[in-house]
């Protein structure tokens, strides 16, 4: 492929690195403006990742919350999507190279690829205890939660199924809380007449926390919502709880003073991100200046200070000038800058500026169970039910596909008449492993993070 | 697990292999049966087969068509469902030996365990040209039917590309004929504005075929009806082609006289089957013939000559009591063959004995494409659209779960209005390879089906 041509012909091109919230939403805003605008992405599809705990737990399958990248742009007449891996850039020459020795030129380059888990320089936990990031993962989680079921039915050792019956989800943010919920509800609900030899409902569920409270970023009285109603549903929430040590189906973890381990056989991590391998690239190449999770720290139009053709938008952004700290790491900014910095593009060819990118949050929402949410908005606080609602009204309208929408809508219905889990399939996925190697993340051992590396596992 | 003594305490015991039609539909039988029973799979879901090219064609998700054995039987409070793979019989001491050294007593075993995929001795193409038979298979071929297309919008190389959007399917049975017709929906209609570099309507999709008419089984007409149907989608039939090697993306074929080799970056299996593990296990075990295709020989009750205690049903015995020749390996067949056993166990232990097995064939049908199918009925030929309707209806009336016939339907009912195709993400699996070494079927290597190596590949 000679982009290098085809693209230069008659529009300034855009190069889009990366198909999230963030950078589909910079191309859909694209979509009529004087450009010639490539997608890529090392994905065929854009992952709804919100929902992607619903997959990790058998409520959805993954191409209910994915929608092909091809599809969402089909209509996008001046849009390529390229599936390929972005290796390098030269802002100089104004360059990306992609992995098939193939390269493009750029006008504009916007860079939206996001974080992948961070394990706080303990990266041999990843295969006892694997995060959630991709579709991957999700199938590799539900592999482990509904396995662990079956090898305790067939487990004669009390100690052994106990360990089976254990599950710990590491970290209390909105992911943690989500997977700790839905598997309390698995466990004590969904198959509970399942099995013969074993009783379900003796399974135990624990959400670790290293600060005092769950949900760290919201109000003390939505924590304390949060926590009460994943208590309800049978969760052992430890906070102020910081793990030492996983290995061999154990974790060993500090509450104050004491140390303690106990032996779990299903361990899942939500507990830290870090920048992607974009970060490092553009700290490299275009002197971009990195935050310690490796994060892209950005100008007030969301450009970097060496280069204003290009953007970092997303998870990958650590925009700070609003408000006292960087925004969260979630899809209504990643939309919300995406379609900034698009706006700013179109205007620029017509030789206007744009003012500054400012967010305006309009609050955040966890879900915990299958009924029962926290919905901290900036003009009221919901929890309960109410929050549901409003929690589900707010992702099913963001689901990008129609078809979409309405499979997931009444896979819920029918998940919440029956408490079924009809996506409860333990299918063959390659090992956490393979999918972390096959994108490299060199950006945590850059002097930039290595004080995030250095410091305490706090969760 | 120390079933030996748990199992033997109240009812006799019915030890069923395989969780597959005839499995899952004699478990159900024997719900109201002084029995007890045990359900081993080594997965955790029926699936149902007859759909599965739809996971393989990107319309269906693995989760629409799979159900949790342990969900269809979590009511029958008789029946135990083990995951778990069975290894080896005793059928003096009437033991069956599972993988992790557990075993099982039994006073009826039934064995259902199906079949695989068969190369005819030429086992090398297995990576080149996947089959069809597990939900791993069907997502591998979904990544190389739709990776092709991304592929070939990179590739500069006019060879090459014509090579990419290249698709053989070889075999021209149902399985075959309903891939073909699916893969020419995609190329020429679902992803013909996705692409800006290529035209996928220029992609070519054969169909070879060794007899001298498709779906050989079936009437002439029916065969004729299904050729013109897959002509008229854009599909090459090419009928009396016998495959005589497939290497490095690239199939060579005889017509006749003369051979030619055609490069193609997808081909998909369809053309044979061979008898799973068990097969061997009861020829070596309990002295049970063997067909060429290393299925069991059974007596008109379904059981072995020797052992009056064991069945064996489904794709995985051979009935030819009945007609002039055994019985299809399809859904129907080995869900009454499930059915008859369940009752001959039952009436058995109130001493009575029942008359041998019959099949009552109601016909076959093969779907074309979106909209179109054949059904070849004891009572009447259709073909075109009415015989979609047909096919549609007798699926979902199978389908085992309620949720999945509804969003089965839904996800139909959306891709016949959109041509979409919601499920074509691209994920990664294990290499078919894995799927296929993790169920040793020394089977084509006894005696028994040797003929079957050699003979010509007549596909």
């Amino acid at each position: 492929m000679n982009n290098t041509q085809t693209k230069q012909t008659s529009f300034p091109h855009v190069v889009i690195i990366g198909g999230g919230f963030g950078g589909l939403y910079a191309a859909k805003s694209l979509k009529n403006a004087p450009v010639q605008v490539t997608l890529i992405d090392k994905r065929n599809f854009h992952l709804f990742q919100p929902l992607l705990y619903q997959v990790a737990t058998g409520t959805l399958s993954p191409a209910d919350i994915a929608s092909p990248l091809r599809v969402v742009l089909s209509k996008h007449k001046n849009t390529q999507v390229l599936l390929d891996k972005v290796v390098d850039i030269d802002p100089e020459a104004k360059k990306v190279f992609l992995e098939g020795q193939d390269e493009l030129n750029y006008d504009a380059l916007i860079v939206a690829t996001g974080v992948s888990h961070h394990y706080f320089g303990n990266d041999q936990w990843q295969d006892d205890a694997p995060g959630l990031k991709t579709v991957e993962d999700a199938l590799e989680m539900r592999r482990r939660i509904f396995m662990a079921f079956e090898a305790a039915e067939k487990e004669d050792d009390p100690k052994k199924r106990k360990a089976l019956l254990t599950f710990v989800v590491v970290g209390g943010g909105p992911t943690g809380v989500e997977l700790a919920g839905a598997i309390a509800e698995i466990a004590y609900q969904s198959v509970k007449d399942d099995f013969r030899d074993i009783d379900t409902t003796q399974a135990q569920v624990l959400l670790f926390e290293g600060m005092e409270r769950i949900l760290p970023p919201y109000p003390e009285e939505s924590s304390a919502h949060a926590q009460q109603a994943l208590e309800q549903l049978g969760v052992d929430v430890l906070t102020k709880t910081l793990v030492t040590n996983i290995a061999d189906n154990s974790v060993t973890f500090r509450q104050g003073d004491d140390t303690k381990t106990i032996n779990a056989h299903t361990i899942l991590w939500a507990a830290g991100v870090k920048a992607s391998f974009m970060g490092k690239v553009l700290a490299d190449r275009a002197g971009a200046e990195l935050d310690r999770a490796g994060r892209v720290i950005v100008e007030p139009n969301l450009s970097l200070k060496n280069y204003s053709d290009i953007f970092v938008i997303g998870d990958l952004a650590n925009f700070a000038h609003q408000g006292d700290h960087s925004l969260p790491g979630v899809a209504p900014v990643a939309m919300k800058e995406g379609e900034y910095v698009a706006k700013l593009i179109t205007k620029r060819l017509e030789g206007e500026t744009v003012k500054p990118f400012e967010y305006n949050d309009f609050g955040s929402m966890a879900v915990i169970g299958k009924n029962k949410a926290i919905a901290n908005l900036n003009f009221a606080k919901f929890s309960g039910f109410l929050a549901w609602i409003i929690w589900a009204f707010a992702h099913i309208y963001y689901l990008i596909e129609f078809d979409n929408k309405l499979v997931v809508m009444i896979q819920w219905a029918w998940n919440y008449i029956t408490l079924g889990r009809g996506a409860r399939l333990i299918t063959e996925t390659p090992s956490l492993q393979l999918e972390i190697e096959s994108t490299p993340h060199p950006g945590n051992s850059t002097p930039n993070t290595k004080d995030s590396i250095q410091e305490p596992v706090s969760v």
